[in-house]
């Protein structure tokens, strides 16, 4: 061994957490062969101490190069260097490694981490692509409300939330055609809250709940375990099949239907506005809830889409989600909910209860980010940008991909869906292909609540991630993904 | 009518919203005398016309005035100025004018409220100083981050969390003599988050747990409405009666047992360390959950405390929760649990659907923060004024409450506990009083289960928010209002 990790220099004022110098140093040494495959790492009792650390900070060093890769640790026999075929051929944690073993929760946890390594072009993540992020406009509006209002930033908010921009909310909403108050509008820490909020306070065990087939994944996770029984309404190519509607509210009397009208996820999809009247017509006659997932309203390409089911309706039957993590920044967190008037003291106490309002320091450095042209100027590069990157897509597929590939034309959102050949490989089996390839996507099924035909040679593509360059390597990667995986096939 | 509202001068560059400026405006006539009491303010919806503004914005502009007790609207009759004798007659909305109306839930928002009413002091919120929040350290630490990490820390983070920050946490609770992993630590947005957590997970309906009475509100406004089956256990001076715990157990059988058993919120008491150990015994032997609120530890003014149940317990029972918003910053919202390890799987589950993970900034704000040494630097300037704030509230009680009057002499954290004499006023008829005399306290009734002798002649005093001079001056009006309630009875 030419490497002795005992020589490592460790530099406390160094910005850099010792576990992470110790990480690096030994990595470097496994990188440049210094450490070769098969050594066997000290162990960390007597590493630490010759180090001068506390044995946690190298069993952290440790367990961040197994996370990485780079060993693997067995118990009673220590850590070794894995070599750099071991390490190639493992890119997945082993709950990935079995198709079996793909929940939800692993998967999103996953698409997050993928998203992560440089060798891998993601189109799994459903979150908005960094480098379109206003990062350096926010910085500086943090900076502007720190210096402006001191301290008291920083401590506990109102409950209902910073009041500005509650008003700057209900000033939006009216552009869409919306009409709220400040009282019938909840803030929440991002919209997975706000939906968590909606289900915890209006539905309680026993009751029955329809949603989209497909359907946002995390809402599927919020639903089980709660004692609600769920359904599913299914979609065509212009969203929910409202003409099965009225049979499946006879037969099964739900109380809410959760439903994404507008670019749709997982498939991009926009209901027409007929469909979106039928629906309100349905939902009045039989008492129906519907809860209406906006996220992607300001992500339109093409043109500006339909009115939200809640400008539409008359009968103040729809509970209204939306928030600035797809359209601004997920960082910030901040979503809300626009209650029906006869839910909203319900809403409101569990509000409080909950403890949901997005931290003061976001809701006010958003606030000011809102006021002038900025926000405006920023969705309109981000049109620009994300119109470029779906096109690229499409030419992509259409390249790349087997003529009998089908996928949706999203007018906005993040998301294209793209449905393999029945006759071919699933989209789990091309999935393992795909990221020995180097290009990784969301398989359908994970979107589904019944695994229903479809749902197994559908996946999801997240089409803003990338600039077009890198986008066209991706998909010509998933095309030699799937010839490799049609031609393993028995 | 000597003052015209049509003249008001709105600039739109001005940093301040347009209903704030109008709103301004109208405060400063009413202050001056130029829009007299009983004046009828204009219609929103021409006055709107006439400015040139949108209707909301005058709307939200006298919803704000009506709010600070300067106008009252009546509906078909429009809004009128408020004289001034009404306005000091109403400092409380009509929601807490009646004792009968005292939720948890309304006066949690009231206490908020008064904090920022310049003429009240008020010991009644449950938070921090905020003039002894290190703002400036922790705008460098965010715009060091901000700078370091570029958009990526605007992305949303991982579910875990930011591993940095939660290896910083592990080192800290070494300190504290616990022993535990990341992948037993779940970071929550603000330790209520954290309860609300476990409580979700580790209950369900039909299952009874013990509370310390009194305890902390927000804990009995989470299990309110659960289907959870609370009960009290009493407390003394030295915490919660174990001597009272073994026939409670084996009556009820609850599964867990929510406490702080250092620097108790409301009553500012800490358990001995013998307490603790038979605590851990029954709790073994009755395979009793703990719940270990630990948010005041940090906050100690004479000595260090007794170590943590968690740090004591053998048999892996605790779950303990803590965080930074006590002990440095509110508005981070960054909380924690730690997990008994047959329960890790389970919280890790619930943890990713619930969505509670802190904004990643702030995490990593935080993060940087805790690196060096200025965290122990503001812990030691926090409890030499702490100190003195607590020193000078015991000796303004001494001075200016009656003589029978007892309290307790908290060691540490936010909280002292007042104890009216039982033949006086009650705590909630000295509230009316107080607050007309400009000095507000969170009644002892709000921290109880059940209403027991005690409970109404109790009260709860933060002694951290003002200065010593200050101190004085509140619990001065404090003894003021006591001798006239006492003078009013019958």
């Amino acid at each position: 061994m030419t490497f002795d990790p005992a020589q490592i220099h460790l530099d406390p004022a160094d910005s850099l957490p010792l576990y992470q110098q110790i990480e690096r140093a030994l990595a470097a040494a496994i990188e440049s062969g210094d450490l070769p495959a098969s050594t066997r790492l000290p162990a960390t009792r007597p590493f630490a101490k010759q180090l001068g650390v506390n044995r946690v900070t190298v069993v952290t060093a440790y367990a961040e190069l197994a996370a990485e890769g780079y060993i693997a640790s067995h118990v009673g026999r220590g850590a070794f260097v894995l070599d750099r075929i071991a390490r190639a051929e493992t890119p997945l944690p082993p709950s990935l490694r079995q198709p079996g073993d793909w929940s939800a929760h692993n998967f999103n946890r996953e698409m997050m981490r993928l998203a992560q390594r440089p060798d891998i072009i993601s189109f799994a993540p459903g979150m908005p692509a960094t480098d379109l992020l206003p990062a350096d406009a926010y910085r500086l509006a943090l900076n502007t409300v720190l210096r402006r209002d001191g301290p008291e930033i920083l401590q506990y908010g109102l409950y209902e939330g910073y009041m500005p921009l509650q008003d700057a909310i209900v000033a939006e909403l009216a552009g869409f055609g919306i009409t709220t108050g400040r009282d019938r509008l909840f803030l929440t820490s991002g919209t997975e809250q706000g939906l968590a909020l909606v289900m915890r306070t209006v539905l309680q065990a026993g009751d029955r709940v329809l949603v989209e087939q497909p359907t946002y994944m995390h809402a599927l996770d919020l639903l089980s375990g709660s004692g609600i029984e769920a359904h599913s309404l299914p979609c065509d190519d212009h969203g929910p099949r409202v003409d099965l509607l009225a049979g499946l509210l006879a037969e099964l009397r739900p109380r809410l239907l959760y439903l994404t009208p507008t670019f749709h996820n997982p498939t991009g999809v926009t209901m027409p506005l007929e469909r979106r009247q039928y629906l309100l017509r349905l939902a009045a006659e039989h008492d129906l809830l519907l809860l209406e997932d906006d996220v992607y309203r300001h992500l339109w390409l093409d043109e500006p889409p339909s009115p939200p089911l809640r400008a539409l309706d008359a009968a103040d039957n729809v509970i209204y989600t939306n928030g600035y993590s797809k359209c601004l920044l997920p960082g910030a967190r901040i979503g809300y909910v626009v209650a029906p008037a006869r839910l909203r003291a319900r809403l409101a106490a569990a509000h409080q209860t909950l403890d949901v309002t997005p931290g003061e320091l976001h809701q006010r450095a958003l606030h000011h980010y809102l006021q002038g042209a900025q926000f405006v100027e920023h969705l309109h590069r981000l049109r620009a940008a994300q119109k470029k990157r779906r096109d690229a897509l499409i030419d992509a597929l259409a390249t790349y991909m087997p003529q009998d590939c089908t996928w949706s034309l999203p007018g906005g959102g993040l998301y294209l869906w793209l449905k393999l050949p029945e006759d071919g490989p699933s989209a789990t089996s091309l999935y393992v292909h795909a990221l020995e390839l180097g290009v990784a996507f969301a398989p359908g099924h994970l979107f589904y609540l019944n695994q229903e035909p479809g749902a197994s040679h559908s996946l999801r593509l997240n089409f803003v991630l990338h600039p077009p360059a890198v986008i066209a390597d991706g998909i010509r990667r998933l095309g030699n993904a799937w010839k490799q995986a049609a031609g393993n096939r028995p």
